[in-house]
């Protein structure tokens, strides 16, 4: 039978303060928690929640700590200790060490003993797998590949040549690391393939959501900081840069040449053209498109609210002459100017 | 040589009224179909093609019986019946029963005698494939996985573990079911991953394209429920819940915990952000950015309108003064009122 | 020791003219270019660089030539020039003729001898592969399919069933080509599914990027004219024609049966909807959403631009009241004419 953890050996190990006891098997949303479950809450908003909850107990912070009489865990950043005690009870499965039998390894590949090759994984020449790492069925590495220790690739990911993947990075299905980026000339109305000769680095404890594409360098090298974590289906350009711990969800395209800063959080299906700078700690409100460097970090936002179709045909009709509508609000001033000028 | 089919048999079959007789073979888009094919035509303004095409017979409704002499069928809902007939003349292939040797499977996985396995295909621990199901070649399903009867999955389709996907369900290449979803908590300015220990639960009869990622729950499952049709490139968050029958185009995403309801009708790169709930049979158009919940079913829209470069540029500098422009008016407003007071 | 080429017997094998002399064994960017690197300038604003530059030598216009003192290349397109001389210095890597014993190949799909298929690679039957084809680990391709000569897919590309791939075309990671289109028929409020029997048909010296999209064709064609150029993660819908030796930016999707013309330069993230006609040569700049056909050549944009989100807040609130906005401008403009006329 499984281990329950006692909150005074939760508290041991990861901070905080515990207000009665509770012995807990698992973590669980506030509204089906149950009476071997530790569940959490950030937000005032949620007493009635926490009223019903049939939890077996609550962390929680300072301000909400009376809030409920349940066994609870009193600590400054509730959702924080929630990730580490939910790491606790569901730990990532370890390596299994060895290599399938169905893969298939350039001879001259360098896969530590500890790390685990799925099912028909392809491992190019010259390519190296540090300890405890997980390739999982189907992945393919390219020759000269550098894969870092601890680091879980899910199935069917492609990691193009020379690329290098840091430590404890988490590569979800469908990832691509290193397709050339998109460099072109024109000559005589045809298009020449640039070679696309740079690298893609990522940092350690890197985490890129399924399907998300990151392009080779063309000349330099795309950079991926540490901690970045990157949702899915995001695209990034050539050359890109991105600041360690910056966050960014889903959906959203970055293109060539473009640096962005350390912790910054970018919303979803936001989209930024190429060569700007975005500052440290930037926030980016989903479905923006961001077409200037930014300086000073901030809050940005921009997009077309919805609305009924029927409402949207009037208003979004007048767009296309809002020029000329404030060159009629500036005439309607001058003239009332007028008009006053001659009441006096 | 193959065997064409009679009006009178598809009318038996089908039901609607057949008016002359043809022997057809296969179907064709109304400008190109030939002297064996049948095609159809649903709207007044196909009149013109209907006169001068070539097609041995036409599916049409009651209002257009008489816009043409050529034999044809009169139903209800041309569209519907051509795609029943389309499938009769184009029947998805039967699964060809038998594991490909190059395939690997767990020895705890069970996999349903007439089911068909293809080359590179990897099945975890404890899977169960149903009754004449296809897994194409370089499928990965992850342990735990349920993959229901007579469903059909396309080369590199990735289901992770514990998902269940649904009777008939099809998933095109490069779909990725099962991913962890973008759970994070900030602590001292970097990014604790969350684990995602839901599930993703596909009802029966859904269709997801090409490079859909559908992501886990966080703690709950992520629902999407039967009949659902998902165009291809669509991101679904962790705990969305999609309703029966709902039909979503290419390049959408929907951010976690929303819900969407049955019969939904989503245009393309339609963005949704999370925590909200849309009504059964809501309408959205094509690259909306829904912000809010909607409760009453309806058309909705929202996006800028294109237009020359040049226009653009004058016209849209002034949506970041809209604010004092309304001012301005008001201003005027009161002014004239003023004008018009002392005048009387 | 590789050998390097001299500025001499490059302008004999590219034209331009040279002046000076320099031995070059690689291309590089301006700012980090040493002294066997050959770099190049295509703008004044780049004089800066041009001037502190550690380059061996440098491609540039006439315009320019005078603004070093460095070894040079001359010429009329320093940019196509450069790509050129970067392709003679980074060769794509030939195809290593022969089929790796992990592929499995239907006895019915011919090889050229000179083709390279790679490690878990899947050959459906009938397909046809050309001379010196490079097809990496884990691609799939569906039975009928033609790929041309000199193709590169590389890995974990699929290829449905019947579509044509044209000569020296490239396809990168993730590429799926010919997953069936989004054609359904809604019935009692239940979706049937319309069989996709077109096929795609991809024309010589394309580039697909990663996890790129191109569905199969309803009853026609899908059709990719010869040089076009696909970036990564972009939809391409059912029945969509693009003309030669367009362009087209990452995250871009475009509808059903929309046609494309020749020589268009498409921005990122644009979305183009169904059933629309694009004239030759139009620009549509990035994250525009084009709705009506274009059948003037020129260059088109719209989006909200962005902003500081409090700004933002006030200012797109107007918009849902813009119709009525321009009533009360009308309405001024009627008093104030009224307020004139008193006056006269």
């Amino acid at each position: 039978m499984p281990k329950g953890w006692r909150l005074a050996e939760l508290v041991e190990r990861f901070g905080g303060r515990a207000i009665g006891e509770a012995d807990i098997m698992q973590v669980a949303p506030i509204e089906r928690a149950g009476s071997a479950e530790l569940t959490f809450v950030t937000h005032p908003r949620y007493r009635k929640e926490l009223e019903h909850t049939k939890a077996a107990a609550v962390i929680l912070n300072e301000a909400l700590q009376d809030a409920t009489v349940l066994p609870r865990i009193v600590c400054a950043n509730p959702a924080a200790y929630f990730a580490h005690v939910a790491a606790l009870f569901n730990p990532e499965p370890a390596a299994r060490p060895g290599i399938d039998p169905s893969a298939v390894l350039h001879p001259t590949a360098m896969v530590a003993a500890s790390a685990q090759v799925g099912a028909h994984v392809y491992i190019g020449a010259d390519v190296t797998v540090g300890e405890h790492a997980v390739i999982e069925a189907g992945c393919v590495i390219g020759d000269r590949a550098v894969l870092g220790a601890g680091i879980r690739l899910y199935p069917n990911v492609t990691v193009y040549h020379g690329c290098h993947i840091g430590a404890r990075a988490i590569l979800h299905s469908g990832v691509v690391i290193g397709a050339d980026g998109f460099g072109l000339a024109l000559e005589d109305g045809r298009w020449l393939k640039i070679p696309q000769i740079g690298r893609v680095v990522i940092g350690a404890d890197v985490e890129i959501g399924a399907n998300t594409t990151v392009d080779r360098g063309a000349m330099d090298d795309t950079v991926i900081g540490e901690g970045v974590k990157l949702d899915n289906q995001i695209q990034i350009g050539h050359n890109v840069r991105i600041g360690a711990h910056t966050a960014i969800a889903a959906c959203t395209g970055i293109a060539g040449s473009t640096t962005i800063g350390r912790q910054c959080q970018i919303g979803g299906a936001v989209r930024i053209i190429g060569h700007l700078n975005i500052a440290d700690r930037t926030e980016i409100s989903a479905a923006c498109v961001i077409t200037k460097s930014i300086d000073v970090a901030g809050v940005y936002a921009g997009f077309y609210p919805f609305e009924a179709h029927r409402d949207w045909l009037k208003n979004a009709a007048h767009l296309r002459h809002l020029n000329e509508l404030v060159k009629r609000i500036r005439e309607l001033e001058s003239r009332v100017d007028h008009l006053q000028g001659g009441q006096k």
